[in-house]
């Protein structure tokens, strides 16, 4: 993605009432839920047991074993490049590859974390509307049993999509049972699994247990919590008995793991994960349907979830960013990326409608 | 460490009343510093760029450049492992080995993740009193130029170390001259540096600018925070140059850095982390004091900084377990290990050395 | 590549006769030089000193530096994959990435050797011809400077191309330059260095050390020699300091060095290595003639070197494998690979040329 | 250990009378048996199939399993290093660590390849007389299932070892039953495992079969042949699945593996293995002998195998070096190390030992 003005530029101008502003840079850049933040307080009196020997992290994995059934492990983690890492390298051997798109988040947005911290390659394959096909998986069965080759051993997909899609039910189910059929690894980058859910209808338990899925990372950061993943296998797999040793080389166990657990329990009691997302959903819908009005803006992918993508003509692009903070998506195709958070509103999303309408009318 | 009785019996047995005991077990079983939880309410509102291009963090960055000279650079980090691991990745090639007391944290209590993510070796020397010296590191100093030989490029030492002793500033530059003798990055695992600072009297730029160190972890989480390390560089480095993207790979750059960066602006505000390790230095001296006085008990290393490590008579040690949490260091010696705390009150520490003289009195 | 019928039928039926046929499957399937073979036997007296310090190293390096420079660095290597992930290693770092075609042998016949010794990352790169362009580096070079993405800081090319293709002087000049301009590393994997010297006229000085390649892995197993590769180094470049180390670590470093050494000053004295190579393309040219000439039958690159690339009527191929081995190099346009050798005859050609022409006739 | 007076020097001064001397460094200084040459010659005609899929290979394989019955497996390897490395790394997660004496070759000689390669740690412990004892490995079986702790996995002693002692046959059944208890993989290094075998009287079967070694490193290098190991499993396991994989990306995969195959054909035909490492102990045997005798010399371990170190008088080590090459084992001991090869005479022997006493007489 192309960034905004440069980072050392926006420190100096940015005056304390941009700062407070919400823009649509992505959903990383809003803060905390209230009452996420408010767990943190209420568990923060007293000693307890570090590295999640606590109770309070009992009482989070429990609260994730009511969501998707007794069999499910969860492991927190710090960031979403750590969870994907961990859950993968747990499963993998360095001679074994794991399919992914091209644009998948593992593959360009991590700095190569995966091969150093795994030493095994990503297979990416170009896709479309961000989704990775059955076809995409048979093409790349190739040299299986070749010693020259790295063996596939895994699928990677994020879902919501890098682009703002989210994979069907029967998409999903499509995919774990190709999975299956050559035995690969199942994982679901779920960076922004709560706004998949939702726009799937909010059962999640169908979504990750009836399709398949191996491991996914479940996100928090990006609906909510101030930092804190969860590495989730679904059902019973080898690969949960090397993961806390997996977790501590990869840098992610938490000494204080209260701190983690409270805001997932925080996010999953009563449904706030889902609420979060489902406004956030509907603010990129509502920004859809205000721009898709505008002559010279062109949806570029369908908008399932909390991201609206979107061609611009060029010139407006940075006046645009001046308003309000965005990314360029596709720099060649002139298409933009505006991410929806659990705090944008309304007027937030009017306003900026209005601003593209405005500043494209000017050109 | 021998672990207290087992985890799972532990949380079925712990009730409400002994999870908000304070205990002795470990600095990072406290919770957080009321002043810490406050400042992440104060950063809440609004959207802010992630990953570091915020003004909470520019702000933290600043202050630690007020603590250590405009020289210094500064990057946040998620836990201990990973500052450490991050740091001297950034120094070394795979080649290249790190000269390490045998009982380094980055030795035996992180997994194996500076191999794993580094690819690099620990040369690991028994120390005394958790100490390294210059002779030690002359002794290690072979195979040079050897291509059969791992090439000592780096040393590393925890302050306060292992066992709660402290380098005096003469050992520290002592140490600071043999690596810049042999062009060794000497890296500094701070994990408890506001422990050591305080016992040096507080000034840390003597500390770590004075003596030659290059990169510190300067810890966060042991001494009030939430979550979060700071990798420090006193002076300019080139491992500087790559450190963020050695640090993205490391899966240690959080996306919300503003809550890292919070922390660390609460904590270094008006002294606060000097006052949290003052207090826990003073209640392990206080301990200390008290448990000396026992006949049975010898304190097994000077009390320098906020832990205790005492050999008691082995049938003791369980039933005192019971009542308060705390690690065996070492079961050969039967020497036990207690931390204090930034939250350790004197009334713990008298009723916890009563437990003691109770205990071994009734032996 | 789909390989031959597969290897145990093949193994059970392969009598005597047919062992010692010659086939088109690869260079590497043919045997060594005789004045290699004798080379061996010429330095077998005596001790000498291991892993390089010896006369016959010494020699071989001279001889090197006579066909390069007196400023070229030689470092002998077991393979080819090792010589190509050893210089590599030595200058990148983990958060750096090579560019390379996707066809790259590195990038697909080396099971992830790269990735999980360097922990680095390809950007590999559609290309045609099997040739890297300026542009496609240009392309490439994106994100730098940012954290989430890892850093373009080496090519690598093949010379001859994993397809038989050559790249002109001015082709690798452009390259080069390239590379100069964005501070890149460039890297020629040179297995069929000597094949690619012979096509651009047998001035490899020009090849190498003008057009500012910065290292390259000079191929000797595949023209006559048992095993052994040298990674060679025109000019002065730091990553030479560590090398020694690296192949070490890499595994590639021989203690009886003398017999890797030997055999390149065989093949180096007298030009036999271009010799043997000027052999190899000739054959293949003959065989590119006398097949072009057959109805169903296309050249599908150009054949620069010793290797012939030709679209069959799918259901010709099998038949002809009975006859000689050889690969199928893209299944989906059926294309096959025929590599010549040092010791392919005119009759080996001509008798195959013929089976290829009888075979599509009776279809 | 402390090498003899510098390569440069050595290079200028070594005149051709010199070179083909025979000394004392290292059974690798040798040269090659001439059968094992005219080997390389034999299997020179003709095209085979690379990367072992040719009869040569087959036939080696059959050599071994003859030697160690039906269920073994055998995959060849260019050096001791890699053969080492790879047998590991097919075994272990980067999390487990391999327990080994520190003086082993794969823990102090190889520069960090073993860590670089596999991500793991080596728990090192000091031994007495070159062998780990089943003492030794139960102290390391410590933070067992210990997130914070590495997890031991396996074992690696070397057979012959370091320091020329042999493991009697109850001495590894004691190791192999041990490591059973804790299932730990049993790895044997056996660069000098015909001297072992012969030490032990012949019965490679019951050292490797019937004591439980999982997976040995076959040496070939330092008895006689060119270059090339073998990396064998003397029963099945489940890393013999992954191995094929694992060489390739430890670049230990040989493209003309006949070469290799040959060579071993060659030394395990007849009991020409065998036949080398007898005369090669024979002679370590007849200069401790010697020596012994003389006033000032100390035998320092035990001569089991082919190689004897002595602690000399200090100002005799550089004289006898200019004589014969060796090199020092343990400056601070004065200890020196004196191997000897298949191609050391009795000559050779008595005219070194009356070295050694003329030179100490004279002090």
């Amino acid at each position: 993605m192309k960034a905004p003005p440069a980072v050392g530029a926006e420190r100096e101008s940015m005056d304390t009432a941009i700062r407070v502003q919400r823009d649509f840079a992505s959903d990383n850049n809003a803060g905390a839920h209230p009452r996420v933040l408010a767990a943190l307080a209420d568990v923060n009196e007293g000693h307890t047991p570090g590295y999640g020997d606590d109770l309070v992290t009992e009482r989070a994995e429990g609260a994730f074993r009511e969501l998707l059934g007794d069999a499910a492990r969860v492991f927190f983690a710090f960031n979403g490049t750590g969870a994907n890492v961990v859950a993968l390298a747990a499963a993998l051997r360095p001679h074994q590859a794991v399919i992914a798109p091209s644009h998948a988040h593992l593959n360009v947005d991590e700095c190569g974390a995966f091969e150093r911290f795994t030493g095994s390659k990503i297979i990416d394959v170009p896709v479309e509307n961000g989704k990775l096909t059955p076809d995409d998986i048979e093409r790349a069965m190739y040299g299986i049993g070749d010693q020259h080759h790295v063996q596939p051993a895994a699928i990677s997909i994020s879902q919501s999509t890098e682009v703002g899609t989210v994979y069907s039910l029967a998409e999903l189910a499509a995919l774990g049972a190709t999975a299956r059929k050559h035995r690969l690894f199942f994982h679901l980058d779920g960076a922004r699994i709560a706004n998949a859910t939702v726009a799937l209808g909010g059962d999640v338990r169908a979504m990750l247990v009836e399709t398949g899925v191996d491991a996914c990372t479940f996100g928090g950061t990006k609906n909510g919590m101030l930092f804190g993943e969860a590495i989730v296998f679904p059902r019973a797999h080898p690969a949960v008995e090397i993961l806390p040793f997996v977790r501590k080389q990869g840098m992610q166990l938490a000494s204080k793991m209260r701190y983690v657990a409270a805001q997932f329990e925080a996010l999953l009691d009563d449904g706030l994960w889902l609420r979060n997302a489902a406004h956030a959903n509907a603010m990129a819908r509502r920004l859809a349907q205000r721009v898709a009005a505008i002559d010279g803006v062109r949806i570029a992918y369908p908008v399932d979830a909390n991201g609206v993508f979107a061609a611009l003509p060029p010139a407006a692009i940075e006046p645009l960013q001046a308003r309000r903070r965005f990314y360029v998506w596709d720099t060649a195709e002139s298409v933009v990326r505006w991410m929806c958070s659990f705090d944008t509103t309304e007027d937030d999303v009017d306003a900026f409608a209005a601003d593209v309408a405005r500043e494209i009318a000017q050109r």
